[in-house]
């Protein structure tokens, strides 16, 4: 396999510009790729130089000042062609990158993976696929946001998706997929489900029917199949479940001196268990289904974040992500479930 | 005001009829309200007689063997006239009972609090509205299952719903009112959301635009609204996330003796926590909108759980809430967005 690039969206993020340049000099230095960092020339020039890196032949900085901030309408960012993450795109399109890594304005990086980056061949609609953790291993929930009313055939296409991500990224056999809706029954349901329920039983899936919420974090399902405008809303309230917890316990704990000894003789488990639930320390979510790999990441990543993204995005190039996601379209959908 | 009765479902639950019984006899000594104990009628009896309530005026055994069990299909409830359910929801309709509770399957009281208990004048379909709790305070979550495919003139009745819940019965003034959706700017979110946003703009109610899923527990609205099928799902993906999160530390936990020594000083913090954070805990689920209160308790509710549930549902009478919701729904909408 030729030398793999990829293009950093060096302008978005919370610590932006200086850890995500960061994570690009140790994507070069310890997984050995090249990296175009896009955004504001000079600073990342006068943080490569800080850093002896100046003269990195990995490493090429490419000038492009603009940036869709978080709180700007995402589908600017297709006429602002000086905007760092429209030139990342374009890197790609053009074939000099093999992918792209951001952790800016989501929205921006969806719009630029969906229009600059485009679809792969018979995906009809690329889907964001997200890993969450379980006691047993971890749940696909696919899509979390990059569609919104979707059709049925559009779920059939993102349980392809989410199988191949399964199968193919996360190493597990034959996943079990199912249907989210609020009830076990085929029936049981929205008419979207209704719809997609009979259509899911026809393909050559693991297809083993209706999921429900409390199945999202159980394990009993290897893939979840959803539409964005409902997995997005799960996604950011489990986060903010979360961050609630901690918040409430903490103030419990707070109440005790007892009790803050027990949390502090606590805390390195709860770092062990931190690590294994946030998933975005395993480096991003992926825009599954587009021509190359779209990387989105926290807007909090910091260089590690940075590079294990980078690593994820290497990774569906070395399994060959696409070629099998395309080739499941083809074989797991019968023709007359295509329309 | 006349003595406040109501009918118990002693069929439905994990530990039915003993548990619930028993909360039924709690109710009428600790809180002086007649119930009527609807199930196998032998087998109350019996409870009764060992419980020394044999000869109680206030418990009033009925007698209705049947039971719409867990995995049977909810609307059948409406032809099994000799259904604990059934009879509870005539109790209520023929003014005898003032309110229903049950921990039986919650699609069949739903169907009995929909088409046997009914929905209250002006009221075009009740919702379910759970308090979420958060740092701050709570949040009131509606629909969470009531209702799939949800027009939009639906959601602004949830949203009045909402409101009355929070002002009268949570004690909020003038509720930050929320529309849930996958961006905070007017136009984000599917078709639904987006016909919604400027019905809700033309009420009277303090609606504060669009909430994200991680406002669910951030304690940044008062009430957010959205269609049941998402609000199911994420109650139940919240409680399965719950469950995760405490067996992922636990694993952990296990692994180190300092960690098991600071679970245990953590314990009595934790319980506080837990407490604050179990909402089954208050005493169940309110169907709002219905004619009278039905309150739904989770499978596992116990006699406690059952006795908080019956003083919820002799709450929303205490507060005359549906006086109250019709009256908001009269004021807060204006005439050209009920349509």
């Amino acid at each position: 396999m030729e030398e793999l690039s990829f293009a950093l969206d060096c302008n978005g993020g919370d610590y932006a510009p200086l850890e995500i340049v960061r994570g690009g000099i140790l994507a070069a230095r310890e997984l050995g790729y090249k990296v175009f960092l896009v955004g504001k020339g000079e600073e990342i020039q006068s943080i490569l130089e800080k850093s002896g890196e100046a003269g990195n032949p990995l490493l090429d900085v490419v000038d492009a000042p603009d940036n869709v901030d978080m709180d700007e309408p995402p589908s600017t960012v297709l006429k602002r062609k000086n905007s760092s993450l429209y030139v990342c795109g374009k890197l790609v399109r053009e074939g000099r990158a093999h992918g792209l890594v951001s952790a800016g304005n989501t929205g921006a990086v969806l719009a630029v993976g969906k229009f600059i980056v485009g679809a792969e061949e018979e995906v009809e609609r690329p889907a964001i696929g997200v890993a969450l953790p379980n006691p047993k291993g971890k749940t696909v929930l696919i899509d979390v946001g990059a569609n919104v009313d979707s059709k049925p055939r559009h779920l059939v296409q993102f349980a392809i998706i989410g199988h191949t991500y399964a199968e193919e990224i996360l190493g597990i056999k034959n996943p079990r997929v199912g249907l989210l809706s609020i009830g076990e029954e085929e029936g049981k349901g929205n008419e979207l489900v209704k719809e997609t329920y009979p259509l899911l039983k026809q393909t050559n899936l693991n297809f083993v029917g209706n999921a429900e919420g409390r199945d999202i974090y159980a394990g009993t399902f290897d893939v979840i199949v959803c539409d964005g405008f409902v997995g997005n809303i799960i996604l950011k309230a489990s986060e903010s479940l979360g961050l609630a917890i901690v918040q409430m316990i903490k103030a419990e704990i707070k109440k005790s001196i007892l009790a803050k000894l027990g949390a502090f003789l606590l805390l390195p488990a709860l770092n062990r268990f931190k690590k294994k639930a946030d998933f975005t320390e395993y480096g991003g979510i992926p825009l599954l289904g587009a021509k190359k790999p779209v990387i989105i990441t926290h807007g909090r990543a910091n260089a590690k974040a940075i590079r294990n993204a980078i690593r994820v995005a290497s990774e569906f190039l070395t399994h060959d992500f696409n070629s099998k996601l395309v080739k499941n379209i083809k074989e797991l959908i019968p023709q007359e479930v295509r329309v």
